[in-house]
């Protein structure tokens, strides 16, 4: 029996048993779209941006959220998390779960907070690069819904507290790129048959030259793997939120044709291949003793091909989005309740592949 | 239903669907020795060696050896196939059983015949390089008890037909490399942990040069696969049949020792190393869609491997065995029954391990 005795250990352990609504992965033109997110920066008048607001101002963000959480019906539910509380390997365990992001992990101010509420599908940082980041997230392509969840919060939050805010600049934020809205939306993609037909780079220039960004799976600084792509706005000022949603949408629609043709050109011409491949990166992942997180990242991104070509039927989207989750070297630990050697790591994720994947695939 | 009209075309089916006794597996160190085979090349006196006799010639040295099946009582069971009534490709297969040489497929001599005993133990190739090879086969380490056989068969013939023989230079052969007793006795061992750990060159080299031969599973002319390799004497004469057998003796087990020691230190140093790239051969095999003859050949020797270290424990030698040989082309055809290009081999290949492979292998 574990023993959990402090409410930061007691909030983990619930989040490491609960499944966010994303990783579910129901949701519109799932067999391409993982999830869609937005992030809007928000920063409280009169106090200095975190980097240069002292320990006490960065309390005070704090504390105005907090009591924000108690006043408003609609964060009633919500929990909160003092990072600076934390263990690294704990802090890297919210990384993987999408809940933080690398900022909030390495940026070593006072008072960082994570606040999220029910599925995980809203989420706000406090002391971040701005003083609060909001977050909303949900699986499949879903713009508009994610748009009208976080704009329900941010409102909430307008009407409560004072925004650093201006006609003209808009939202005040610490990075200029900010500026403006405030909003970063991006649209995670799993785009093996691109990959595979090496066509992925010359449709990725035109878009980046339109001011979009392509990141790996953890948005900024994070790097490639199991084929999955964000695809997200860089220009935050000089348009509506409207128009930056419509602008994405255009480049990720692109995105997502292309795909389903070349999967379509595949299955005509290389069906076998394709089985071949797949089948192989099961027949690993269900047998093999040693397995490091790129491998997985790499097997998991086949199988869920397979899935997506309705080539395996057994397993759903959801687990190959809990199995991407829980290989991560912090969630590892977190479930071992142990620092562990990548050797020991290894070991302990092929035998828990293991235990979510059924053994035959068929 | 198949219908099959002719002598060689039913044999062949017989061969096909007949385990031979080597396959079985069951013998002594058979955690290492495949098995154990000796030949003995012999002539007739009067009759030129196959290369420089005539068509006329070489039919009377086969119809010398049909008269005998029918009057030896210890030969009468034994089935005849003239191989010169055969497709290239059953001629292949024939090769894969270990039933002909490389030799008697590739040489155009006519009236070639095979001539095998019940379980494939015993066999006599007529007319390849000479008149009469004669060859005997067991799983395991058994030279004594192959000599015992084999010896026994040889005296019947000699009792029965006149062999090309003298005094100074013993049995009279076509290569001089065969003078003298004509025999050449080989052990097929499987040494995977030598090769991992890269040691087998070095033992290999004093090997040869005290005389004895290295070679892949098909003995002379055929390429390494599978970690396995068989030792055979090259010197036959100025030694008794005991002396060769000796002394092949003394260097394959220093071989089979220094295996066992070798698979020791792998189990006692890098156990689960060992345990997840037998794992993952076995993953792969019992899932991939297409696979090659050599690719199948070196997953199954670790496999076979993982039996021989007790890590697979519901699998046998003997489906291992079988499965080495009804994976390769010619095998693969026959059981189609008809020409395969290499990509529809490799696709009917993947399915048959998958028939005789139990999907779980613990």
């Amino acid at each position: 029996m574990e023993i959990v005795n402090n409410k930061e250990a007691i909030l983990l352990r619930e989040l490491r048993n609960n499944t966010a609504r994303w990783v579910k992965g129901e949701g519109p033109l799932n067999h391409i779209v993982i999830s869609t997110r937005i992030r809007l920066a928000r920063n409280l008048k009169n106090i200095p941006f975190p980097f240069k607001a002292s320990d006490r101002q960065r309390e005070q963000v704090l504390m105005k959220i907090e009591s924000l959480l108690k006043d408003s019906k609609l964060l009633n539910n919500f929990k909160l998390i003092n990072i600076n509380n934390l263990e690294e390997r704990d802090i890297q365990f919210l990384v993987e779960k999408r809940l933080i992001s690398l900022a909030l992990a390495h940026l070593n101010y006072s008072s960082r907070a994570l606040i999220y509420g029910p599925d995980e599908v809203m989420s706000l940082l406090v002391n971040e690069e701005d003083h609060f980041r909001l977050q909303s997230l949900l699986p499949g392509y879903q713009l508009k819904k994610v748009w009208e969840i976080i704009n329900c919060y941010d409102r909430e939050m307008m009407n409560k507290i004072d925004y650093a805010f201006n006609e003209k600049e808009g939202f005040l934020t610490c990075c200029p790129t900010n500026l403006g809205t405030g909003l970063r939306a991006s649209v995670m993609l799993h785009l093996p048959a691109l990959i595979i037909m090496n066509k992925l780079s010359d449709l990725i220039a035109p878009i980046t030259k339109k001011g979009f960004a392509i990141r790996g799976f953890y948005g900024e600084g994070s790097s490639f793997q199991g084929n999955l792509f964000q695809v997200s706005n860089q220009t935050t000022l000089g348009f509506t939120e409207g128009e930056i949603l419509e602008n994405l949408e255009i480049e990720t629609k692109k995105l997502i044709e292309e795909e389903e043709k070349t999967r379509e050109e595949l299955i005509l011409n290389h069906r076998t291949l394709m089985e071949d491949q797949i089948m192989r990166a099961y027949g690993i992942l269900t047998n093999a003793r040693i397995i490091s997180t790129s491998e997985a990242f790499n097997l998991l991104s086949k199988v869920r091909f397979g899935i997506e070509l309705g080539m395996l039927t057994k397993i759903g989207y959801d687990t190959i989005n809990r199995l991407m989750l829980i290989i991560q070297p912090g969630f590892i630990q977190l479930l071992k309740n142990q620092e562990m050697k990548k050797e020991e790591r290894d070991l302990f994720r092929a035998g828990l592949i293991q235990e979510l994947l059924p053994y035959k695939a068929g």
